[in-house]
C-alpha cells in the first residue's frame, strides 16, 4: 500500500516555532541549579554512552593541556620509551652493544637505556654502538621513531605557541546601572594581553525559565539588544549596555523574579586576533547570583601615567552605588 | 566579413533557466541506481582522461591516508630508501667504509644498511665511519637527503595531525513523523567528539528526476526549508526538520512516486572547529530507501547522569511508531 | 590666512564617477597590445623605483619556485656553506681536527669540507672531531646553525606542500553559441585535480577602450552578468554562459568592435579547497583573439565508464560549429 | 524587598547615543597632543596594572621581534644553556666524561661546555662521551631539551617566515586637490612588496574634539564617504578620495578649525594576501599637520619602461601646487 504524506498550509503553530530563538540548547532543560555556561566557556553538558577512544579528539586535548602537564607528559613517555627499548637490546644481548665498558660498574641495563637515549635523540655518540643484525635492526628502527616523535611534538609545539587564546577579562559582576534618562544593564570587558584584538561583535542572550499554561516549564532564550555591538579596536576597556526600556524582555522584572526565573545571560563575543589574524569566539555567562542592583562602573583611565593614554586593568571590578532612574 | 551578435530582450525562457536550483551536477544525471552523494560525503563522479600523475593531489592523498598506511608507507620508504644507499656504498666498495667488524661475521650489505640508516636519521654513531671523498660525498648527501625527508613528515605529520575532520554523526533513517499540528521530515545529528563545533547552518535539498513533455528525464533539485537551519552552539543534539506544508515539494509525495523520481536528499553542514577556528563541511545524503513513514524519534536524554546535562551519543538512531497528523 | 575648504552639494560628474565600475586597473591603460592579466593569472603590471631587496617577499618567491630550483637551491647552499666551513677550519688549522687519517690520502681541504658537512647535518661520526677552543668553537656555531636551517627548510617544505594551488582547467576558447532562444557567451572550467573545490563563485568584467568626445582613449570595465554564478559543488565540469541580451555589453558587438575595442574578457574565480579549508583564488583572461563566433562545446560525459558518473578531461576545448538564433 | 527594574519607553537619549559613531576608543579622549593610531598603525594606549608576566604574549612577541633581535636571543640562550650544562657536568665530575684529552691543554670547563653543545644540537662526535649514571642522565636530559628547542625554533621560524606583513605605503601627505567639479580629500597607497593583495576593502574617519554647551570637550568620529572603496586587484598605485560636498564633515573646514579640532583622520584597510589567502588588516593615520592644501598628486606611470605597464614606487609622495574649485 503506497503511504502518502498529508500536508497542509502553513500553520500558525509552525510561524511561533520558527521565530522561536534557541542557541542550541533546546528547551527541556529546567533544572534549575545547573548553569549552561561555565565561567570558563565550556558547556555544562556531557555526551555519553560512546567509547571513550573513539569520542576523544586527541589533537584537541594536547592543544589546550596546561603547559606543565604537556611536558609532564613528554618526559614520561621519553622515560618509558627507552626502558622499553632498553629491554629490547638485553633481550637481544648486551654483548652486541660494542663498547660498554665496566670502569664505572654500572649494570647493563642503564648501559642499555642510555644508549636508547643516545639513539632516540639522534645523538649517537658511538661509545657504545650496536652491532649484528639484531641491535642493528633496533637502533635503526629507534632512530626513526625517534624522528617521528620529534616531528609530532614540533607539530603539537608549534600549535599550542600558535593558537590564539584571547584573555578577555569579564567585570566580576554584570549590574543594573542609570543610564542616560532610562537604566541599563551593564558589565565591561578589556583584552589582558599585549597583543591587539580587532572587530569585536558581542551578542548576549537571556536564558530562564518559562510556565506553560500546564504547569510544565520550558527554557527560553530572549536577545538583549546592546546600545552599541560592535567596535572595530578594542584597545581599551568596553563597557557593554543593554538599555532597559519597555520592550527589553527585563522591562518590570524584579530580583525574585529573575531568581524564580533560574536567568543566566549568555554572552557570545566574536573577534579577530591581529597576530594569527584568526577570528577568536569568546563565551562568557553570568548568572542572576551575580546581578547587582544599582551600582556603576568606576572608571579605568590612570591619569597618573604621563604621556600615552593609559588604562588600569586591575580596576576593572570597581564600582559603586547608584540610585536608579525611574 | 564582420561577424555581429543578434540579441534579443531578456526571454522568459532565461528566466526560468536562472531560476531554477543546481548545486553543481547539472541536469543530466538521469541514471536511477546511482547515489549523487555517498555516505562518507564523497561524490560519485570520477574525472578521467586524465594522466593519474597530473591529476593526484599527492598532499590530499597522504592527509587522507588511514594512520595504518601512512605509518606503513613511512617505513617502507625508510627501508627502501637505505637499500639503495646500501647499494651505492658496496658500490664505491665496502673498504672506503671504516671500523666495519668481522667479529660477528655480518655481510658487508648488512653493514652498508645500517651505517646508512644511522646516516639517514643522523644518529651517526661512528663505529663505522666514511674515508675517501666518494664514501663521504655519498653519505654527506645522505645526511641532507634524511633531513629533507624529516622536514616533510613533520609536515606531513602536523598537517594530519591539526586537520579538523569533524565527527558529525547522522541518524541512521530519515523520518517522517508527525510535527505540531502538521507533518515533518526529521533527521538528527550530534558532535561524537569532545571538542566543540559552533555555529552550524545546515541545507538540505532534494534531487528528484522530472519527466519532461518529451519522454525524457531530467534531474531537477528542490531546497527544502528547515523549521530552523543555524544554531550558535552544539553540544547536544539536533533534530532538524522539514516542515511538510503545502508549499513543500513533498506535499502528497507517496513512497511510490519517491521511488519513482529517485529520490535523494542531500544535506550539507557548515560548522566552525572551535580548536581550530576553522570553518568545516560535512556532506551527507538520505536515499528514498532510508526513509521510515509514521516513526519519531526517541530523546537522547540521560537522567540516569547525577549533575551535569548527559546526551547519551548511542541513542541517535532510536525511534517509535507514530501515526502522522492529516 | 585660514583656508577654508569650498564644497558643493553633490554633483552629477561624481555621481556617474561613483557609479564607474572599476577593478583596480584605472582608466589610463590605453595601449592596445597589453593584457591586463596573463594566462597564468598575474598581472602585466611592473612596479619600479624600489630596490630590489626592499621590494622582494622571499617567502613567497620561495614558495611559488619550481620544485626543481627549489631542490638546486638547496643543494647549492648546502655545498656552499660547506665550504665556507671547511676554509674556517683550515684557517684554524688542520690539527685541530683530530682523527684525519691519511690512509686515502684525501686533501686536508676536503677532510675539513666533509667534517663540516657532518656537523652541519648534526650527523656526527666522531671519526673526526675538533679539539681545542677555536675548532670546537666553529663546530658548535655550525651545529647550530645547521639546526636553524632545518628549521627554516622544514617550514618552507611545508609551507609550499600543503599551499592550496587549485588547477581550475578553462577551455581555450571563449565561444558565442545559440542559448536557449537567444545567444550566449560561454566558456567552460573543471578542476584537473583529485581534491575537491566548493562553493565557488564566478565573476566576469568586459575590459574595452572607449572613445572620449575629445577623442582620447580610456579604458572602461563592464560587468556580464551569468546566468549561474555559484555552484555549491564542482565534480563535474561547469559551463558559464553571459546571456547576450539587449541589455548585455555586448548586444549588436561584431568581431571588429571587440578588435577595435582591445577587448579583454576577465574572469575571476572563489572556491574553497576542501582539503585544506582555504578560501583560493583564480585570475584568468581571453582576449578577443580567442573568441570562436558560432560554435558550442561537445559534452564531457564518458559512457564507456561503467557504474560511476565519468566526465573526460581532456574533452574540455573540444567544440563543433552551430549557427546562431537570431 | 524585592528590587524591581523601572523601565521606559525609548528615549531620545537612548537613540542618539546608539547612532554615534564609535571606533573603540569612547569619547574621553581629549588631550589634543595625543595620536590615536601612530604611524606603525599601533594604538597609543597603554594597559597598565597588571603583571607584566600576566600581559605579556610570548608569541606575539616573538613573532613581531625584528630578525636581528631574534637571531640574538637565539644565540644567547644556546650560550647560557650551555654553561648551565657544563656547570652540571662539572658538579658531576670531569672523569666522568670520558675522552677528554690533554693534548691541547684546554680546562676542563670548555671540554665540558663544548660537550654541551655537541649534545644539545644532537651532533653527538663521540670523541667525549658521559659515562657513569649521573653523566648519562644529564646528557639524556640534555639532549630531549636540544630537540625540544629545536621544535620550538622551527614553529618560530615558521611562523615569523610565513606570516603576511602587507607592507601597503603610503603618500606623506594627505591633500585637498581640486576632484571633478568639486574638491576632495585625497590620499594615495602602494604595495611595495612584489606578491599580491586583492579585494581591498578602505574606511575613513575622521576624529575631531567637539565642546559640550557645557565647555566640556568630548571626542567625537564623523566616517568620511569615499568615492570608491573596494577594489580587486592592487597591481597600481591606488588614489582614495574623499569628495568634499555639502554633507562631508569637512565642508566648509579651515584650517585653524582642523587645528583646534585637533583632527585626525584615521584610515583602515583589510585586504586578501594572496600567497597566504589570508586577511590582513593596515591601519594608518594622517594629523592635520599632514595636511596639505590646494596640491595635487603626480602621475606614477613610468612610460621609459618598455613592453610592460610600470609603476614607479618611489614616485608616491610626489605632489604639485593646484587651485581649489570653488
Amino acid at each position: 500500500m503506497a503511504k502518502k504524506i498529508p500536508s497542509r498550509s502553513k500553520s500558525s503553530m509552525l510561524t511561533q516555532e520558527e521565530n522561536r530563538k534557541d542557541l542550541g540548547f533546546g528547551t527541556k532543560i529546567t533544572s534549575e541549579r545547573v548553569r549552561l555556561i561555565n565561567k570558563d566557556g565550556t558547556f555544562n553538558v556531557r555526551r555519553v554512552g560512546d567509547s571513550f577512544l573513539n569520542s576523544v579528539n586527541w589533537y584537541h586535548r594536547l592543544i589546550i593541556l596546561g603547559w606543565r602537564k604537556f611536558f609532564g607528559i613528554i618526559f614520561l613517555f621519553y622515560f618509558l620509551l627507552n626502558i622499553v627499548f632498553a629491554c629490547l637490546y638485553l633481550f637481544i644481548g648486551i654483548e652486541y652493544l660494542e663498547g660498554i665498558s665496566n670502569e664505572h660498574q654500572q649494570p647493563a641495563f642503564w648501559e642499555a637505556f642510555f644508549f636508547s637515549a643516545q639513539t632516540l635523540t639522534t645523538v649517537g655518540y658511538g661509545r657504545i654502538s650496536p652491532t649484528g643484525f639484531w641491535a642493528n635492526s633496533v637502533a635503526g628502527l629507534e632512530a626513526l621513531i625517534g624522528l617521528l616523535l620529534i616531528a609530532l611534538a614540533t607539530g603539537l609545539f608549534y600549535g599550542r605557541f600558535s593558537r590564539s587564546v584571547p584573555r578577555i577579562r569579564f567585570s566580576k559582576n554584570i549590574v543594573v546601572a542609570p543610564y542616560l534618562d532610562i537604566n541599563g544593564l551593564m558589565f565591561r570587558i578589556i583584552h589582558e594581553r599585549d597583543n591587539e584584538l580587532i572587530d569585536l561583535d558581542v551578542e548576549m542572550t537571556l536564558s530562564c525559565l518559562d510556565t506553560l499554561p500546564s504547569g510544565a516549564k520550558i527554557r527560553k532564550y530572549y536577545p538583549l539588544d546592546l546600545e552599541r555591538d560592535h567596535v572595530n579596536f578594542f584597545p581599551l576597556n568596553w563597557t557593554l549596555v543593554h538599555p532597559i526600556t519597555e520592550d527589553s524582555p527585563l522591562a518590570n522584572a524584579t530580583e525574585k523574579s529573575l531568581a524564580d526565573a533560574d536567568a543566566e545571560f549568555l554572552i557570545m563575543i566574536r573577534a579577530i586576533d591581529e597576530t594569527f589574524m584568526q577570528q577568536v569566539h569568546v563565551r562568557f555567562s553570568y548568572h542572576y547570583e551575580e546581578l547587582l542592583w544599582g551600582a556603576k562602573f568606576e572608571p579605568m583611565f590612570d591619569t597618573s601615567v604621563q604621556g600615552d593614554i593609559a588604562v588600569r586593568v586591575s580596576d576593572i571590578d570597581r564600582y559603586q552605588p547608584a540610585s536608579l532612574n525611574t
